[in-house]
Formats: C-alpha cells, structure tokens, sequence
C-alpha cells in the first residue's frame, strides 16, 4: 500500500511556487496508465508558519507507483527542481508498506476515504472497534510482531540546515503514521454547529498538545490539513491530521490515557449514539507502521519541515 | 525477512582494515539480545581486484535485527567510520522484505544454508521446483504482482566518485537479489572431482557471462563469494555468488533460455539423480524481490562496489 504526499511551502499561498505545483497537478491529472488510484488536494500552514500545498496520492500496486515516480509530470518537475535557485520548497513523503501493516476504520460506510478511495478496496463492517488496543488489533502483522521502536526518541543533535538543499531523511523502524479524517461536508444545523463549536476545538486542543510535547508523547510531526476543492480550491469542511509517530505505542498511549484524547473520543462517541444512521459527521483514520525508511525527501525547505528534526540519517542527494 | 551484509573492501586481505573488522566481528559474537539468528562469514576478489571480507547475518524479527544496528559493536563500528581517514573501504547492504518476497529452494534438507539456518525455519519438501518459473511460483507475492521494474535498467550517467566519501545508494522496485549457494565440504573421490573439473567451472563461465554483460542481462553485482571457517578463518569447500539483478525476469531469462546456465543445470540434475541421497555436492539459493530501497552505504569505497554503477539515487550522508 503506498500513500505519497507530495508539496510545495511557500511563504505566502498565491506565490509562484504554488502556481507551478498547482499547473503541474492539472499536468499530471491526463491518461497516464500509472495515474494514483486515489488522489486528493490539501493545505495547511506549519509550525513555521509556512503554507503548504499537498498532494496526495494513494496506489495498491507498488511498481504503478514507481512508474509514476520515473515518468509522470509531478513527480519528474519534484525530481528536478534545483535546491539552489528555487525560492520555495518541496517536499515529498511517500508511506509504503506491505497490507498486513495497515490499519483503519471509518464511522461510517456510506463514502470512501483515504486509501479505501482507490476501486477495488472494500468496506466492511466489524467489531474490533471501540476499546483501547483496537488498532492494534486490527493491523495483521501484531499477531507476530509487537512493532517496538530500536530505541527511544531522541531529537537529532546536530540539525542539518536544509535550505538550499536536496535531502532524504530516514525514519527509524516502526515509525507510525496516522491521517486521521474529518468529514463535516455534509453537516447542517444542529450537527454542524456540535462540530465546529464543541468536537473540533477539542481535537484542536489534542493536537495542540502533542505538537507542543514532541518527545514526550513521540510526535515527529504533526500536520492538521484542510481537504480542497481539487477544481476551485475552494476549502471544503474536511480536515486531516497527518501525524508520524516515534512507534505505534506512542499513539496508543496518548488515544488511551490523555484527557485531550479522552475528550475526543467521547464526544464522538456520544455523538454517534445520539444521531446513529443520521449523523453527518464522518471520522476516519488510517494507521501505516513503517519498517526503517528513506521515503521522505526535502527541497530547499526549513528545518523542521517534516520528520527532519528525528531523522536517524540525513543525506545530500548528489 | 532481513540478510545483511557488512563488509571491508582493503587492498591486501591482511590489511589494518580486515583485522579490525575481524576483531569487531569477535566483539559482536557476545550475548547481545539481538545477535543475528544465523551469521556467516565470506570473502571475495571484487572486479576492481580489491579484497573484501563479508559479515553476512540473518534476522526473522526486523526489529531485532534495528535494534543489532543501533547498539551492537560491529554495526555501531561501522557508522562511525570517517571515510575521509580510513586507509579501506567499507560496505553495508541491508536486503529487508517481507516473507512474500522471498524464495528459497535446497537440493538436500540435511544442512541448513543461508536464511534456513534461523532458528524456527523449517525445510519442507515441495514440487514446485525442476521447470522454468519455479522460483516465481515459489514466491507468494507474484500471485498478486508481476514484480515488474519502473523502466529499463540504465547505467549512472554521472558516477559519483565514492572515495573518501559515506553514501547511500538507492536501488530500483523490484530490484532481485539471489544468493546461490555451492558445498560441497563433504564430498571427496568422484564426487568432489566431478564437482571441482566439471560443474564448477561451468558455474564460473555463467557468472563470468553475467558479470561481462551487465546491461544485457540486468545484471546491476556479481560477486563469487568463498566462505571461510569462523574460527580459523580458512576456506571452506563453500562458495556463493551474491547477485544484484534489474527485476526478476532477468534472472529468469537468463535461467530458462542463456547455455551457460543450461550447462550448470542440466549437470547438477543429473548428478542428483545419478547419486541420489548419496550426493554430498549440495546447491541451494535463496531470492529477495525488493522494493525501491537504500539499504546500501557505502564508505570510502570505489565507485563499481555494489549497485553504485546503476543506482537510481545516490547520497552523500550528512
């Protein structure tokens, strides 16, 4: 399974940078037999306070992902921009892993997310949902392996300064990443209000709280997105958290234990209860357990941009 | 399933470099927790007459096997390594798949080779084995996927001079690794002349084809490999070839349709079953289909080591 995120950040959202990744993405959207099997636009502005532009690709076939990388227009502009000279930065962060180490779960069936966008994935009902460990439970590959990190999370010492650059960074084994989903698109009245006045800033307030303990709670990176319109651009009522955890455990612990979470949790909950067929508030995630990986490669971008301040290795693309 | 090699690459086998690394090798041979499930120790001649002494362990548990890299004294030696001081090169090529991307076939269960002598493996007896295409049969995944390359193999057209340098190289999806492994420690009298004046030197002048004509038969490494005693050091009647190919079907057309494989084929069933169970000439290999990886870094080591000539990406390690 292989979830690509590709990016421009730029200073400012309407800058050239923008505009060419935005030309490139309408480029890339022609009769290529490698095309996604899935594909979405988002933005959000970082830590740093950049924007950044993202699109992101999902594939079950692994060797249609890597044609794409070799031939298509998006991929090809990100694999020639010159660090040196461009006055924005681009980043690309591409999750692969075999289907036993994938999870996710979707409250409700009635449209597709993420991955389960791409034809021929399914969605099923189950049970092995609504308890702490469930996650766990639901991705194969933990009846045989406890997926633990090699060692503990320690900030890299000497941060390389990657403007200018071209660099891969390697994340360590284990290393976990989440999108987790908000769908509110359809939410009128009563419902939309609940989200937007009561669930939404406890999410926000969870997820202030890991960006803000990064060690403490083995957050790499955390990214709250907004989905666009990929024909207006126009914001929709979707959002996405893309997080990358030091290992799966760090993401159990924080689910289970932290009021932040806690709150979240049961308010959706609750809220489920309450509506059952006729809520208009869709939450969703995906969970991918990475083995020790190169994926994840920076242009010209700042220092903290993705998983750069833990990478176990930083390397100079020659 | 994870095979790794770490090597030194020195001038003269009795070099500074080769005792260190030796003993680092003793160093590492302690109670570590997560010591290698099965390790070997080979040598070999490379194309460019440098002498290299191979470190080759095999790990089930990947996250042992990050956990030997993080901690243990000859990995932890290797990282710390100035390749701008050091009078010998070194390498490490870390090959990690998942189960259903590996093969594996033995010509007599009564010895384990390789991955096979992990402790909780199993030999098994099986038919899919004596046609064109068993070795594809025999691996889980191509019942799903064609382990089909990105595009065609080419050769780097700017080779980075590696020298005095620490980088990683990147390999193509679905790159495939085989190590086809020869012994015959047992075997004296007719056996082991038949072997040593007639099968061997076919084997020689099929690998000597592929190593002469890379471009043709994908062949990206070719390395002819002995295996030494781990106490003494000397030779063993023992010998594999680590090969690097472009995809799969590179090996299999050369297999299926080149006379120099014919020849080395058509003796060894022969003599299997001319001998039977008394044969003691035994082959066996084991087959790695990777995804796009860089798990290859190499450190002051001259540019045709490894898959350097026809990486896809390389990169210097800041």
């Amino acid at each position: 399974m292989t979830s690509d995120y590709l990016a421009v950040q730029c200073s400012v959202p309407d800058s050239a940078g923008a505009q060419q990744f935005l030309s490139l993405v309408a480029a890339d959207r022609g009769d290529s037999p490698w095309a996604p099997e899935a594909w979405e636009l988002l933005s959000f502005i970082d830590d740093a306070g950049f924007y950044n532009l993202v699109h992101l690709a999902y594939w079950k076939d692994s060797t249609a992902h890597a044609r794409w990388l070799a031939e298509d227009p998006l991929p090809r502009w990100f694999a020639g921009l010159d660090a040196e000279s461009i006055d924005f930065g681009a980043w690309h962060e591409v999750i692969q892993v075999p289907t036993d180490r994938v999870e996710t779960v979707y409250s409700d069936p009635r449209r597709p997310f993420g991955l389960a966008a791409c034809a021929g994935t399914e969605m099923m009902s189950m049970t092995t949902n609504g308890y702490f460990g469930a996650a766990r439970d639901r991705m194969p590959v933990t009846a045989i392996d406890r997926l633990e990190p090699a060692g503990p999370l320690t900030a890299r010492e000497n941060p390389v300064d990657t403007r200018r650059m071209r660099v891969r960074a390697e994340c360590g084994h284990n290393t976990t990443v989440i999108r987790s989903g908000q769908y509110w698109q359809g939410a009128e009245g009563e419902q939309r209000s609940d989200y937007e006045d009561a669930l939404q800033p406890k999410l926000m307030a969870g997820m202030r709280y890991l960006a803000d303990n990064p060690t403490e709670t083995g957050t790499l990176s955390l990214r709250v997105m907004t989905s666009l319109d990929p024909d207006t651009l126009e914001p929709l009522r979707e959002t996405s958290v893309l997080g990358h955890f030091h290992d799966f455990e760090s993401l159990e612990t924080w689910s289970a234990s932290h009021p932040t979470h806690l709150a979240i949790y049961r308010h959706a909950i609750e809220k489920n209860r309450e509506y059952g067929d006729a809520r208009t508030v869709v939450t969703w995630h995906e969970v991918f357990a990475l083995p020790r990986s190169t994926g994840f490669e920076y242009v010209n971008c700042h220092p903290r941009t993705g998983i750069l301040p833990y990478a176990i290795d930083v390397m100079a693309v020659l």
